[in-house]
């Protein structure tokens, strides 16, 4: 990865790191992912899911969507991913904040024409939306193949933002009468709800019931 | 708002929506928005808090924020939020889908100078992340609004998506062994964490342990 200005930490550096470790861990620990490009000047911001393989990103999706149209031809694109941990409740309204980790992540995009390596970049994507999944169904034949556009996104240059612990409130407002503190947050899975044409005997299977750690209720 | 080819949905026209009522319930719904604009031809996606108020969006931050400092020269932006409500696990890798309701909105925004405008929008912003916070803490001063940047942001023109339901697979899938259905994904508060320096006998507000209609555990 090189470093230019696009990922200097001007505001609060503490909070920021350009290292690959970093930035990686920030990516694997998320699924949905901003893009960013411009269409004729436009900025446009979409969301989408993305698998991570060394310091590539995998994209896909129908061959006729705009944006991935757009983005195998190289141009100048963002990828951001932000986990919110947190609210963080200070006594005054100014040191309100946000835990959170997010990664802002440049590059450019190429289309990936061999049938192989699509099906490979697939298998990432899906693995890293849910561990255990594509062992379990069916995968992509010729013709959804054909049908699904894949790119593979080289990260030139990222960086990584982390905020976490308590409100830092100012001095005289630590006698004022308001709760102060954090209220976590995080992504819970709910109980999963099966197909409705789902055949008897099928359990729900660990990779699902088992979710990123968590235990489905 | 504006109709121009930037909110024409191409892709799955049937999940959008480009009516007023219809962005304002998924920006509702949100706290968290991606912010997209470009410096020197290069897009860059960044994650913000942000409140609604009809057709304005307020964002904030600090006065040297170079994020706030582009957009308030009035430069095309494009703010996106995205709500994960499940992943759709089909019994073919090809079907797997997300349920998901998200805003694309596009506009430009102006800076606001006139203090008490500017502590209405941050009043918006805060009441917009956790109802019921703005009465209990300490309202901004001079100097904090002084280094506090708070930008309107007007929508011109913006689009909503919403998936839901379960797996559609092709005919002849149907009689495959996976297990297919939908894996329910929302975002939960943990427990409040009290600040180390709280003061005795202060207790967690209703705005906190019912955050968002959630009991918090």
């Amino acid at each position: 990865m090189t470093l230019t200005d696009r990922t200097q930490l001007h505001r609060r550096p503490q909070r920021g790191s350009r290292e690959e470790a970093d930035v990686h861990a920030v990516l694997d620990a998320a699924f949905l992912a901003h893009v960013g490009f411009n269409m004729d000047g436009q900025p446009f911001v979409i969301p989408t899911l993305f698998g991570r393989e060394g310091n590539t990103l995998y994209l896909h999706g129908s061959a006729a969507s705009r944006m991935l149209r757009l983005l195998e031809t190289g141009v100048a694109a963002c990828v951001t991913v932000t986990l919110v941990d947190g609210l963080v409740l200070a006594r005054s309204a100014f040191r309100h904040s946000m835990n959170y980790r997010s990664a802002v992540v440049f590059g450019t995009a190429r289309k990936i024409e061999d049938p192989d390596r699509k099906s490979h970049a697939l298998s990432v994507v899906v693995e890293h939306l849910i561990r255990g999944r594509w062992a379990d169904v069916r995968k992509p034949n010729v013709q959804e193949l054909k049908a699904t556009t894949v790119l593979e996104f080289t990260i030139e240059e990222a960086s990584a933002k982390v905020r976490t612990g308590g409100p830092v409130d100012d001095e005289e407002d630590y006698s004022l009468p308001a709760w102060a503190g954090v209220l976590p947050l995080s992504i819970v899975p709910g109980t999963p709800v099966p197909d409705e044409r789902l055949a008897a005997g099928i359990e729900i299977p660990q990779h699902v019931s088992r979710f990123r750690g968590s235990a489905a209720e």
